[in-house]
């Protein structure tokens, strides 16, 4: 047997200290996480390292480093919108309340705006019967905004209201944005931990095989294709063409292709294509079956659209509108050709995303929450909750962000999608 | 008893000459309808007229005027998508062949552009197998298209395949078309009829109390709507704005407003507006509560927007994009002022008018299509199929296409829409 | 013109006495309705009486007879769930909240159990708040009960808190309850107003075209026929039942046959059929088909079962099990056939009633909410609002009790029936 | 680093000969698995062997055993219905269709018994054309049925046809049959495959994740739940007890109660429980909260109810009816105690498991689907296509059925359960 004689990542998790109180779901349950229960990074025989890389394995501890009667809780969600935001308020709010005891845990409302001292927004205290209902609905119960503040601005406010633990929902740079908090607060030699709680529709942070909100979106995505085929089918030589989320990784996009029967072409960020190549092939379909229907995440094709680029609030680099590009040069294409053909243009992106979560959306969310709340009570920071290998995991920010998670065009996951499609391999 | 005196609509329904045949529902069925059965126009004392206005009662005759095993019948759907297109095609189909024993359905294709003989494009042959469980796809089997064709062209056509019943579903400009189409058979002393099916999203068609397709379209509204509320929450000063349906009338926006509880401002073509005043009650109420839902009809507003008027193929005037103008206006607006506003635009048209029949509108539309094919197989002619004071109806289709049927501000439905939203009666 | 000589019913409403205040309304909306406004009973011209019967219309009126800010109100939920309860407390409280400024509202809890002061139970006290997102669940905040209270004992609590207008949602039995408080009321001449509300997911209230739940209950019970249909399908000789609700009156199994397309039996309690006839019918369908589905309502076939007649506390009388005596029966007779068969018995009846209303319910309990505060608010007792010819209408409870709304064999839904099942006339 | 020094499992797969022909996939993908590709079993750093044990990687191979063109294949759908029968038909069907070029491809009707020769019933053949849309319903294209046949019997049906792969769709007992029926082909010396797709909604089999249905079976229940959420709420003490699959494995009734917020007490074979136990903690429930959900476990509780033990027509014993026993034993607790209670009964099975898949089963079937073609079409034979770490595998069916996969009352989804219902550890 040979293992691969690769560096092995640093997955260790920063602790605040040694654990000094018993937990107090030692009246609820026997079993606690033994410290040394790893999960596995391998999952397949060629990956594992000698010795091999794992995860700490999620769950609750015997022993706690805070005094659970005794502080406060916070909690925040950032950036876009992503079905299950309220299961996961909900799940870190119950379990704090109904399992640690803790008695003020404060919801910051808009995002990390509504951390900072100087912005003055008043936080809401959070209660079991203010969340109890809140999973019915989509969206956040204490609302979001784009960008960084500045750590020491957060660590005044967390500081006014005796926040020890912090739970950052948001996607990369949220967690970046926890990072430099936790720095900040290293710096200051402050025991307060920052536990993130991945959220990316687009499905691309690296560590967790799928993020919560993910399958409710692709669920939600293929009602939008559905209408696109109706559509495309309605019309001679009929087009429709649905955008959908995913900047950089076309996860939602190829899943939904895969989940729905009816897509003819899926493009994504991480395939490139010609814009002739495209044409042409749409084109070949038209005349052979008379209609099309073509899923398009919304960060393919950047490279076909001249224009500079602008940044918004969150860093995040403006796309340019994919969408309407194709829809005019399809519609442009079809004229010089003398070939008539009708286009409708879907973009659900904000129904996709405001919808609550699933069945196993929201069961994911209660687990997710649950292994947060586990994770900072046990004194552990700079770390998010991941799932990995059939566990939930704590992973280091550094690693989760070091980079982002894409469709490799050689995985089965995108093969797949070509044979579903039935479009050309190289456009 | 007063009566009011006004001259009473002419109600009669043409008829290509007298009963030849009994009916084959004999074997099936112990009740028809007698001639004579007339359901009243009036719904209201006051609107009784002397002599009272009505309407015939639809349904089966005992006896018919085309030998049902002799001849061809067709079908065609055209203008936009409507829930319920392929629920009234199954309808039809299923009506014509296993109550009447019609053995050949041509499905005319891409609306009337597929009844034009000129135009080359072969019908389907339809059967019972074939339309079995369409009913479970939004769309449209047969496709569609918008405009007119020759009355000449399309009788050629009829002619060709021996058609000697028509059933033609669509909107207002669809049921011109059928009249037109009457106009020169009956020149032409062809015994040929031809029945309207009132398709149309915008329930913008008189003499029917609720056209097929809306119930299903308010309630994916109210999908939209709920997704625009998650969204106006989820951000400080979040606006949600969602675009729907309704070109002359604003029903769907209407009653999805009532069905839904979120929306703050409902705005319709028939209620004017001054973007002075929406702005500044939308200030209001984001200074007041923080997030604003707008439920908007496509309709709505135009006068607002400059710019020529350009018409599309079915002559209908191309509407100005109001959704992208009331966005750019409430930024300026807000930018203007320096108030931080977020803005969601949601267009779920495309969604909304693909989606499958809900329960309701299924069943409607299966007695639509068999009260259409009642009156076919009887030999009458240029009508429609309406309901009315909880009767299915024949409506002489000059009456069904004399005005548009609209919200009257004064209605109880507009001002129930009022007191739901608390929008301000004159902005 | 002739008229029907019948004896016109009496549809007037007693009225606690002459109008005191201005309606706050008046604020809020231009549009009153006038006295005098009266909705024709009449549908059909051979209906239409001399004079012609009407109800008086529903709707705000513009001099009330209570004084808003002084009274207390009631209301109470009675009876079986079904969809729309929420929405009808939440229509009731926001309207008598915010369009008339009433300052004490009490939920009374349990039905009429709740309302009877000897038995304790503390009302709610209800604000737009706690009812804000009710309507996103099913089943009623309130809870309900079965059965009568004393009218004494349930005065004594009305006075204890001042209620004066009391708005009792419920079925046949309810009604009659709400009849004879008034009654008592009348006998103390005591100026209380008891408005209310039908509620029967059987529909079988009179003068209400379609109750309120029964097309959300459709819809929900077209989803199991869906599964018997696969069950069906799914086994050689498959067969499918479901018992649906419908005690004396048919007709949520009548529409749901409609609404979905593979009902090939649909029995209900107004056709009789005799066993043998319908296992003949069902034997000849498998012999051929290989799969039947059976949509049962609960109350058909009840004179086919042996046994004591028992009732519950509502005074209804027990229904006999038709559901399990047709599973046996179908099982023995197949067995004694040597006919291998496989049935699937479903009875989803406490799914359907439970879910939260569709749109077209939720608006439409929206509108009967605002109609029962704007008739208990002008002083009028002893009705419930009604909906007919296309407006709500003011009912004397009298009137809706005084017989059972059933499915005519020799009407068009149940000969659409038929013909959509193909099942034999007479069984 | 130290290996846990188990004995390796056997998982090498069987294989009917050395490839002989290029795969025809040559020309639509570039990416083939390659031999050696292996998937760990451990997940855990605890669990890794020495050699690591693992399963081979699923997928297409570059070099094939049959030549698709010349060679037919069968599928078949054996036991109960479960949400995804159709897209996994639909999948293997397009797969050998449009990736392979298979051109006779036989729908074995009713399970096993469509396969034996001597039942005569004839087989489908199968187009892309008839499974194009069939995933829109749930159940079986093909039906099904319980119980094993004569290998003998099969053999002769399978040779009759020049059957060379057959995909047998089912769970332990299909499996079982499956592999029986390899091992007479083997004594014969035939080279055909016989390929699994593990099915089973109580997710009871092990070596792959989780089945395929489970999350859409899981969605549904949850509605179930609500509904006895509501009922339970609408009743003074009212209980809402809800049944669902899990004979052995409690693992739907885990998942939903864990999705759904509402539940009280989660009753699962796999954690005993005696009656006076559940009955007091019911009762403690009752008096604090008067509503109380339970959700059940068809296979939970048997050891309390008294009764002979008998067998179906596949040898499963037959369940004794825990629902009905928890319901009449509550009844008569309560009635005995002087409390008032009301107990609604939900039995939702056939209706869960007759829903079309949702999107993450459609996805997670058309792969199923794929992967047993590759592997068919690669040699193998005696084997299951599983789902494990992130990669699908193959699974020798020996394997798979050597023990039943059930909750660990230790496991983090049991204890998550006893939190999320607050239910006693050991009633």
């Amino acid at each position: 047997m040979a293992f691969v004689q690769n560096s092995t990542p640093n997955t260790q998790i920063p602790i605040l200290g040694p654990a000094r109180f018993q937990s107090p779901l030692q009246n609820q349950r026997d079993v606690f996480v033994e410290d040394g229960s790893r999960v596995l990074l391998a999952s397949m025989l060629d990956e594992l390292q000698n010795p091999p890389a794992t995860f700490e394995l999620a769950g609750p501890r015997r022993q706690i480093f805070f005094n659970p009667t005794e502080i406060a809780c916070g909690i925040v969600t950032c950036g876009g919108l992503c079905p299950g935001l309220n299961d996961v308020i909900r799940s870190v709010v119950m379990t704090l309340s109904y399992s640690y005891g803790v008695r003020r845990i404060y919801g910051f409302r808009y995002g990390y705006a509504g951390l900072a001292a100087s912005q003055g927004i008043e936080p809401l205290l959070l209660t079991p019967e203010m969340v109890q209902d809140i999973h019915d609905d989509g969206g956040t119960l204490l609302g979001s905004s784009r960008g960084p503040q500045e750590p020491a601005d957060m660590i005044e406010r967390l500081q006014q209201l005796g926040v020890q633990v912090l739970f950052a929902v948001g996607g990369d740079g949220t967690l970046r944005g926890a990072s430099a908090l936790v720095q900040e607060l290293q710096k200051r030699n402050l025991a307060i931990s920052v536990i993130g709680i991945p959220k990316t529709i687009d499905n691309d942070i690296e560590w967790i095989e799928r993020s919560f909100g993910v399958a409710t979106a692709v669920e939600e995505a293929t009602r939008a294709l559905e209408a696109a085929h109706a559509e495309a089918r309605g019309a001679y030589n009929g087009i429709g063409l649905v955008k959908l989320m995913g900047r950089y990784s076309g996860f939602i996009t190829a899943h939904a292709t895969l989940a729905n029967a009816d897509v003819n072409f899926c493009l994504v960020p991480e395939v490139p294509f010609s814009l002739a190549g495209f044409l042409a092939a749409l084109e070949e379909r038209l005349l052979t079956r008379h209609h099309a229907v073509i899923a398009l995440a919304e960060g393919a094709g950047q490279d076909l659209i001249e224009g500079e680029v602008a940044t918004d609030a969150s860093g995040n680099v403006k796309l340019k509108d994919i969408g309407l590009f194709l829809k005019e040069a399809m519609a442009r294409y079809f004229d010089q050709k003398g070939l008539e053909a009708t286009i409708k243009y879907i973009d659900p992106s904000y129904i996709i995303r405001s919808v609550p979560a699933n069945a196993v959306d929201s069961e994911y969310c209660l687990a997710l929450g649950q292994h947060a709340v586990h994770a900072g009570m046990s004194g552990r920071t700079d770390m998010m909750v991941g799932y990995w290998n059939q566990h939930f995991t704590h992973v280091p920010i550094s690693m989760a962000t070091q980079k982002r998670k894409q469709i490799d065009p050689q995985s089965e996951l995108w093969q797949q999608v070509l044979g579903a499609t039935g479009q050309p391999r190289g456009m």
